[in-house]
């Protein structure tokens, strides 16, 4: 039910010729109360397009009243004419529901570069106001995806209140592959502060650990909308805990769905120093293409984990570092142990972990194999 | 003439079994002074393999006597027992020559966490001793390579005196593709302090900017030893133009020889606020794989270029930036100007050039495109 599981919200998904193939290409999610709070976070990278630049003003206030999402263009790098469109995007919403364009987000994805057709998108977005309803969700999920195979969604309930949400791309906030756009709503009683900081909570160990291509994109954004329409004002504790799960599942949809990939790798970095060095190592090895492209060739290089860690400032001593794939020791101490012959790398899913012996903090980053389809799709497609 | 041009210098290359394709895979150079003067530029990453370890106290006292060189095995993480075969691959061509083994630099490339095979490669360095010949360089440049095509030799003469080198890989000191090994030798009479200012500066703007995917390998190593045979000591300025030259020709050749790669892009960031910014800014288009996978496709995706350079710390507005590729001018202050589409990306060379208006400096970075054969290169083979 994605978007429309939480009570307060009604959503649609439509085709409205943005892109060439007629596949839905505008959502629009509406909170119809009675609260309207909100929280958003936004792609790290400073070069922005027009509705990342456009949402971090309208969501300044903690109120918003709707989300207009399309995909078949970015609208990032289109000049003023390109700022004008997101702008009268928002106008169009408050238009077919008489509310402000204040209170309406804006998010594109797809081509950078390239000015959006107003023609087609302004009475798409009165068409898709007229088609809202009450368990518009998946269609809304639908209307996002762009290189995607399938439109991810995940609930979770709370007691009385029930969060949902919808996401579209493979990566994370910063940096990202392709773009990752987001919409979580909840019925329970929050303000905007508490949604805020239950979403930077856990954005942090969800969209932000997962680099599929280290990619960051310029649209990247992840809001979360409050209704109260449950009536229950639950404890953040427990509203940031189901929040986290709801994000991670999400996180690993998109992993599973990553560009041309033929492995999710799960890196578990232990024994960290600090997190921040657990999560730098991590980064280190998500970004390294040699290692990617053996993975691909089901090789357990481990030789290629050490050289790319090697590079980052993270305290610990290379020649005190254990390496296991998938349960097999293949390094103690910087030396050889297993041979690597013995890990088996047909399953999808790869565990690399990493013990530092360097203190007791850790962290687990998400990504994918370099691919043959990988550069296929990157080079055949233009998005 | 490769590492032989130059007087004063002998050298073989020869196969002692370490490459399952029995090609040459061990290479000595020699040099028969009357001077020992020498300087060496090392890996920066912190996993070192064992030959950069030992090379780094050899090269301490400036003094270098001979150099020995082995393809199919890169003697990293391969703990006490691989030190101590690299320690003996020194002594093995001390008591072939007559020298001391601390006066030997040992350079090693292959894949990482394997032995190597101690009872091939020691009788295999007498072997190349007894084969040291004044003509030997061609020999010796083809015993280094691995996944190269073909062995890159360079030379360069100054007022009577000569320049010569050889070259494998493909990447940088850091970080580089697969593992770099230069030797250059000169018949100058020049001082270590010499030999390494001048080394620095040049490698400074060739082999430390060649990015061809953004990975450091364990074993570079760039090393340059005089024999002062010319008996001329040219001036210091003439000496480190005619080096820089020989290594941005060395540069370029690896370049033109990396993995799988189909495209060669030359990426010149112009107007920067300061050189170290410039470099940034190339690369961190240099180390996007959505870029570099479009430019395989001939899709003049400058979209991608922008969205690479948001996540730099330079000082430049994202808004106003221009971007040139092979001369048609795709984007003029961050927006769109002629149609991508008037790019014609079918030469295997791409210069792209960008405006930062942000100051008067420049840098000059070199990269390939990501490609099918890059991902089956580096999957289908461990190295």
């Amino acid at each position: 039910m994605s978007t429309t599981y939480a009570k307060g919200f009604t959503a649609a998904g439509i085709p409205i010729g943005l892109k060439s193939s007629g596949n839905a290409d505008l959502a629009l999610v509406v909170n119809t109360g009675p609260l309207q709070n909100a929280a958003a976070v936004f792609t790290s990278n400073r070069a922005k397009a027009n509705p990342i630049i456009w949402s971090q003003q309208v969501i300044a206030d903690g109120t918003v009243s709707a989300i207009v999402l399309n995909s078949g263009g970015a609208n990032c790098f289109t000049g003023s004419e390109g700022f004008q469109t997101t702008h009268l995007m928002a106008e169009a919403v408050g238009e077919a529901l008489g509310i402000s364009a204040g209170d309406v987000l804006v998010c594109s994805t797809g081509l950078i570069g390239m000015q959006l057709d107003r023609e087609k998108l302004l009475p798409g977005i009165a068409a898709a106001a007229a088609a809202l309803s009450a368990d518009g969700g998946p269609d809304a999920a639908a209307a996002i995806i762009t290189t995607d195979t399938h439109p991810k969604t995940a609930t979770r309930d709370g007691d009385g209140w029930k969060i949902g949400g919808m996401a579209k791309g493979a990566g994370m906030l910063a940096p990202g592959l392709a773009t990752m756009l987001v919409v979580i709503t909840t019925d329970a009683d929050l303000t905007s502060e508490q949604l805020d900081e239950a979403l930077r909570a856990a954005t942090r160990i969800s969209f932000d650990r997962l680099d599929s291509d280290g990619c960051m994109s310029t649209n990247d954004q992840v809001t979360l909308l409050a209704s109260g329409a449950s009536g229950v004002s639950p404890d953040i504790h427990a509203f940031t805990a189901e929040l986290q799960a709801l994000c991670m599942d999400l996180a690993f949809q998109l992993q599973q769905d990553a560009e041309g990939a033929s492995h999710d790798i799960v890196i578990e970095v232990m024994s960290a120093a600090t997190e921040e060095d657990a999560v730098e190592v991590g980064r280190a090895i998500a970004r390294n293409n040699l290692f990617k492209a053996a993975v691909f060739g089901n090789d357990a290089n481990w030789g290629r984990v050490l050289a790319a860690i090697g590079t980052t400032q993270a305290a610990f001593d290379p020649y005190d570092v254990d390496v296991l794939m998938n349960g097999v020791r293949v390094c103690t101490k910087g030396g050889p142990d297993r041979p690597r012959e013995e890990v088996d790398l047909t399953p999808r899913q790869l565990l690399l972990q990493l013990e530092l012996h360097a203190g007791n903090a850790g962290a687990t980053i998400l990504t994918n194999d370099l691919t043959h389809d990988y550069v296929h799709e990157n080079s055949a497609y233009s998005s």
